[in-house]
This record gives structure tokens, sequence and C-alpha cells, in this order.
């Protein structure tokens, strides 16, 4: 087994287009944390639930929260297997037939048993990691949480036992006879942009924007300005 | 019940933030005939899977493809559980303290019994559809499926049995004694966005972008691309 890479196993092979099957660590983990919200699916009583969460990595391990009460956090309190799925559409491919007709994207399935959060510490150190994980500094800047918002927060963590991404980034890709067809094809970029901030109406005068959040300026892709935070506040 | 809401049950209420929930049947399906990509979260053997997936809507039915070979198809061509949840992610809220800071979103979770489409008719329909649903009138252009290629293509439906939508659209909303907090606060919007079309390079010369595709154009949000060209396809 290679440490810089995850082990491939039954439950985080890519069988459908192997050849997109990326496991090395650096590559997930820049998946991850150019992403801000994950899909996370979790079974209640045979169920399957599928949550769009806000999240966050620290080394191996995901974050997430949720208020105290939602069903989520108390089915999983326990530890319970999860996966948490995070995704970037790239572009639209338009090819020449319906089979060759695609998307790129980059993802990530990540899987592990998730747990709450119950020291008081690691509590501590999640509400501001929350914050500043996505606004560099910001936790310094901000009101400190309450008691009673600590304890109406709950957080849970999981370990990442096994991952696996997949990205495509190629152009259209169609049979080697249809590209004879009078069939318009591209590939559309698509890119989830920021855009101008808009003040708080109520906010005070003379406030500039603080430095951890210069990166996220109108026009940037949200991916970069991510990663770029993650890495402001995680810098190894 | 009120034909034109799904009904509220023990797996579809919206526990976390009931203000945010949303029932009627127009607001769930623009939700999601907003999207291209939904993630479906599935259980084997107790172990939950989220897989992203392109998928579609025909009335109250979700249908989404996969090769014949994927572990997705096969587990759920039985009949099996799933979540399809949508989402899409509006805006970043930056308030003043850590406890208000949220994102804008529009999301569905969907619940239902998925299958594999085993009718040839069905199946003829759902490769059409796939293609038309994003790019009206796309099938008749390009180069007809192959049997081979029918045969290695899936398709999964998902009558919808339960739905509830989830929106944020609002602003900075924080305590109301933070107001007068020396705070730098924002609502940074976040859209997905097109970029200018990229041809094949194998292209033949002198074809022009089809009428169907031309909601596709630069700068342009994708959600609205996206509905709009449903809204061609499925006129009613």
């Amino acid at each position: 087994m290679d440490d810089a890479s995850f082990p491939i196993t039954n439950r985080n092979r890519v069988r459908r287009k192997p050849d997109r099957g990326r496991f090395d660590r650096q590559t997930v983990y820049d998946i991850l944390d150019a992403a801000m919200v994950a899909h996370i699916a979790y079974v209640i009583d045979g169920q399957p639930y599928c949550t769009p969460t806000g999240f966050w990595r620290e080394d191996d391990k995901l974050y997430w929260h949720g208020s105290s009460a939602s069903r989520m956090i108390r089915s999983q309190s326990a530890g319970v297997p999860v996966c948490v799925t995070a995704t970037h559409l790239d572009a639209i491919v338009l090819a020449r037939s319906g089979f060759h007709h695609s998307v790129n994207y980059r993802s990530v399935m990540a899987f592990g048993t998730a747990r709450l959060v119950t020291d008081p510490d690691e509590k501590t150190r999640a509400l501001d990691g929350f914050v500043d994980r996505f606004f560099p500094g910001r936790s310094k800047e901000i009101r400190p949480a309450t008691a009673q918002e600590t304890k109406a927060t709950s957080f849970v963590v999981m370990p990442i036992d096994e991952a696996s991404g997949k990205i495509r980034s190629t152009h259209v890709m169609d049979d080697e006879e249809d590209y004879a067809l009078p069939v318009w094809t591209a590939r559309i970029p698509v890119r989830q942009v920021l855009g101008e901030p808009e003040p708080c109406p109520r906010q005070l005068p003379g406030l500039d924007i603080p430095d951890g959040l210069k990166g996220y300026r109108a026009g940037r892709a949200l991916d970069e300005a991510l990663l770029e935070a993650y890495h402001m506040t995680y810098p190894d």
C-alpha cells in the first residue's frame, strides 16, 4: 500500500470508466478542498438519505455541522457508515452521437464512519475551523459563539477510510467514423463564479473587506477561491 | 392532501429550519428542472453510496442512466429505495457571528423506489429524452444509437413518491444586538455560468450552432439555460 494513495477496495473501486479513477491523496484532497458543499448519504431504517451540507477537511478527516436537533446528526451520533461526495461540474460535452455526450467533472466519494464530536476542545476547534477554513482569520473578527450557540451546534467528524476521485477533463471524444458527420459539437465550459459582494444593508460605515476574504472577488471561480482559502488556513 | 403539493411524511418533512421547506410541486419541479446533475443515495449491504449523475424529470418520474455494468444500476435494477438530491448554491452569506454564517441555496430531496427500465419502448424514449431534455431537438441531429450502444446503456426510473424543496434566499440575518458590531458582512452571489463553446477541433467547416442550443450562450447562468431547455422540450 502506497501512503500517498488510498487503498482500492470493493467499496471505492471505480467500476464505471475506470480510466477516470484517481486514488492519490493529493488529487482527492484538492477536489474536496475546492468545494464548500458536499452531499452526504446515510441510512435510517434501510432508507437512504442524501443531504447537501457545508463541510471541510482537516488532515484525513471530514467535518460537517448541523443543529443538534437534526435527524441526520441524531442518526449519525452513534457512528454510522456514510458516503460523502463532492462534485464540480466543469463542462458540457456535446458529441456526434448520444452515446458520447458527456460532462467534464471532478468528483470524490469518501467513505467512513461518522460520529458526533463530543470532546469539548474538538468542538471548540470545529466552531472556529468551520468559519476559518472558508474565510481565513474570520473567527477572530466576528462575535464569539455564546454558550447557547455552542450547545445548539453539533459537529460530525468522519475519518476517511477510503476515497476515490473521478475526473473527466477531455474534449469531445467520438467514434472515429463519426467525425465525418455534419454535426455541430462542442465542449461548453461551466464555472461556478462569484458575484459582486452585496454588503448587509445595516453594515456600519467605513468597513473594508478583510484580507482573508479578498480572494472572493467578483468574477473569480469559487473552486479556486475555496482552494486558496484552504491553503491560507492550513498552510501545510 | 393537495394535489398541487407533495404530502408531508416522516421521510420528507423538513426538520431543520422548517421555514425553508417547500412542498408545492411547481417549486420542487423548477429546482429539479434547473439542474443537470443530481446526487443519488442508495444502499448496498448496509453501506450508503452517493453518486453524482446526470438526470432528468418526466412528469412525476426521474430518470438517470449508466452503463449496464455499473454497480449502481445492478444494485437498483430490482427496485430499491433511493434518495435523489439536486442542489443549487446561490450565495455565500457572511454574518457577524459564526452561528449566522450561511449559504443561500435551492435544493430538493426526492424519495422513491428506483427500477431498471426494461420496456424497449420506454428505453428508446429515454435514449432520446436524455439528449433532448438538455439539448432540445438534438436527438434528430446526431447519429442514432446503434443496437450495441442501446444494449450497453441502462436507464433507471424512479417515480417520485415524496419530495421536499428547501430554499434560503434572504440576506444577512444577525441577532439584533450584533448589527452594532464593526464586522464586514456581505452576501456574495454564486452562479454557475456557461463559457464560450469550444468546438471540437475535428468539426466539419460551416456548421452553425443549432437553434435548440442557442440558450447555452456564454455568460448565461446554467440553471436558467437548463430550465428554458426543459420547457422547450416539455412545453406543458
